[in-house]
């Protein structure tokens, strides 16, 4: 099959990209490369080194023999986006062009407005394209398990038969988000399930939990690696602990810790999407996949770090600082997750498992780590409406080639192997 | 009071004006005049000839001898919303500044992107403007019925208490919007409850039903007139029935015709916004009011516009071309409505005597329908992603003053009394 993959540039975007040349798809992306420029706007970079684009399409075409077409432009641009659909009349759609950071939407009202306008301007881009080029092709939309919040009722797979004062029906499951980036991701659903009933579409609106870890089988080599962001910005609580940890920096587990979220393994992610791919919706069927394994508390992965630390002769401390969001510091958290094993879904990697491996992996990049240390506790406050000057303030967007490394010079850092870092490494 | 009211130079925002203004609040309003442009851009006019602001504003004052405090500009400016705020510091704030038509939002991919875009941005700008400004002030945002579409239950107001594979909760009932446009006023809603937990704000939700009539007891002349749109992309069905019955044209009852809304009177809207706001939300209480009084189906509509018609001499048929929108043809429709009867809300108007008042009112302004007739009949389809030319076309947007009147002639139409109609008049 031919899969267009949107946001390819990015943490997921990447490695599916490899997942399915690995597979013998076809291959074709597209980016704007936002996500390097923004993780610079607030100080920080990836833990390992992003080669320019051009060195990430050769080497992925090295490596499987195909190749991998690429188109640099913005979803913002509906012109742009038609145009990439008529060349290339993809069988599927992957879109993961969006802003994906929820501190980073509640840094003040222009971050939120952009993300919001944004992502929703891309998402009606390409179901307008789509429409018109290509109505025959499956959209997979990534979505995420945070727009249904935390209710106190099970979390079924987007819809629910409901019994309501004496009548019943099957209704969208209420989306409850707990910031304005969970939000534009709701908005997103919506019009992707309006488009799809008004149009006829085929679509996969994927609630993902949060990923973990940076390897899959395919990244063989550094030039093949994907991002890993540990910033509180761009990170996820999972990474900025493994990244506290070895950086000797309390682990910082916000509020009482008793937050539960659905998380899964970044292969195990590319492994549903691939199912999505290979099984596509029917026409005028908009489904919705709850894409994760298993539910663990915010305490539970940070003291699962800790004992991980332990093991490898660190020895850091558990520290709950105020909690910056707003959300249920305890609450009930059931979501269902059937639609994926009806695929022949299995789960391969182990939380555990990928966060000793995230440790052997991220301490060849400590340097890198260490010199972003100041951009990984809590800045972003929900409850605040303007936090730039804060974050500007804490870490001023460095030149990467000015950064010091533990020599104190300018260096870049070392690598395990393969190709150095240069200065437009992300 | 002080009640800010952005859009005030809409078709409802200018009502409440003056309600408020003979209830001695203190109104200030915002507009950018949009809707006057892009009505013109589909190719249409104002029934009731709308003078320019100043005269507006000047006879408001005249009449209620009273300021009438306005400043020009676009919500999409955030600058501007707050400077706005910083000078006026409102207790209230109506948020009407929205692109309100279905047909306008499904013109193609340009309007549906600045239909979800900008009405987002504009609500954003606003919250975070009260946040840093006025948060003690009560946001009242319009809404719509339609974000609930017709599903098979009652339709509560906003939340609702379910039990759910053994556990209940109470959440938000679940949107299912019909256009883009209606979309665009479901994530508002997300928006505005989202920012009423994290800041701790007031806000009024109003689920309003579609409005019908445009006399109120404080239009006592022609330049306190509202707008009374009445082409296929700005007018609702009723009022084009009404039209095309004075036109001598068929009734254009979408589809199979039993589609059915809740309606509401525009005097009683206005009482139920002033209700809103003498009531104002608690700090951190997001509420939601459904503003209508009665369901009707299109049938009833336009059976009543034929009865009401024929009484008149007049001899309509009513025609079923197809439905161009995608909706249920045949649907239960129960929404619930006591917040506002709880709040000591009582109908003052009933639809038919209303419709009568339309008949009355608008055979005055004949010439000006007459002149806009090739606009009224159904041209944008929802299953259709580009509809522009189609638009185009039909109507390309023609100079006001070029318009013939009955005489042939380009002078413009004869008022009922007061200041005649100018080439600036939308």
């Amino acid at each position: 099959m031919k899969v267009l993959i949107t946001g390819i540039d990015g943490y997921s975007g990447w490695p599916l990209a490899l997942h399915l040349m690995g597979r013998n798809h076809d291959v074709v992306g597209l980016d704007n490369f936002v996500t390097r420029k923004r993780v610079k706007e607030v100080g920080s970079w990836s833990a390992t080194p992003i080669p320019p684009w051009p060195k990430r399409q050769a080497a992925a075409e090295k490596k499987f023999g195909r190749l991998l077409k690429f188109h640099k432009g913005d979803m913002d641009d509906f012109a742009f986006v038609r145009r990439v659909l008529e060349t290339e009349r993809p069988d599927a759609i992957v879109h993961l062009a969006e802003q994906r950071s929820a501190p980073y939407s509640m840094i003040d009202v222009h971050h939120a407005v952009r993300t919001q306008a944004d992502n929703l301007t891309g998402t009606l881009h390409l179901l307008y394209a789509m429409k018109e080029v290509v109505p025959e092709a499956h959209l997979v939309k990534m979505g995420t398990m945070g727009e249904y919040g935390t209710p106190n009722v099970d979390i079924p797979e987007g819809f629910f038969e409901i019994d309501y004062q004496g009548r019943s029906d099957r209704l969208p499951f209420p989306r409850q988000a707990g910031s304005w980036y969970h939000w534009s991701k709701v908005f997103d659903s919506g019009d992707v399930m309006f488009a799809t009933k008004i149009w006829n579409l085929r679509s996969t609106d994927v609630m993902q939990g949060v990923l973990y870890g940076i390897r899959t089988p395919e990244i063989t080599e550094n030039a093949l690696l994907t991002r890993f962001d540990f910033d509180e910005t761009w990170g996820t609580a999972l990474n900025r602990f493994v990244v506290e940890a070895i950086l000797g920096l309390p682990i910082t587990a916000y509020g009482k810790g008793d937050q539960i979220r659905g998380f899964i393994a970044l292969e195990d992610s590319m492994q549903s999407l691939r199912l999505a791919i290979e099984h596509p919706a029917q026409a005028g069927e908009y489904r919705v996949f709850n894409q994760f394994d298993e539910a663990y508390s915010v305490n539970q992965l940070a003291e699962l770090v800790k004992r991980v630390a332990e093991e490898r002769g660190l020895h850091p401390v558990i520290e709950h600082p105020p909690n910056p969001r707003v959300e249920a510091d305890q609450h009930y958290y059931h979501p269902i997750h059937e639609h994926l094993p009806a695929l022949g879904y299995q789960r391969t990697r182990a939380l555990e498992e990928v966060v000793r491996e995230l440790f052997r992996d991220l301490t060849k990049f400590k340097r890198r780590l260490a010199a972003k240390r100041h951009v990984v506790m809590p800045t972003v406050q929900w409850r605040q409406a303007d936090n730039a000057r804060d974050v500007a303030r804490r870490a001023p967007p460095a030149d990467p080639g000015a950064v010091p490394g533990p020599s104190g010079g300018t260096s870049p850092p070392n690598l395990p192997s393969g190709p150095s870092t240069t200065p437009s490494s992300a």
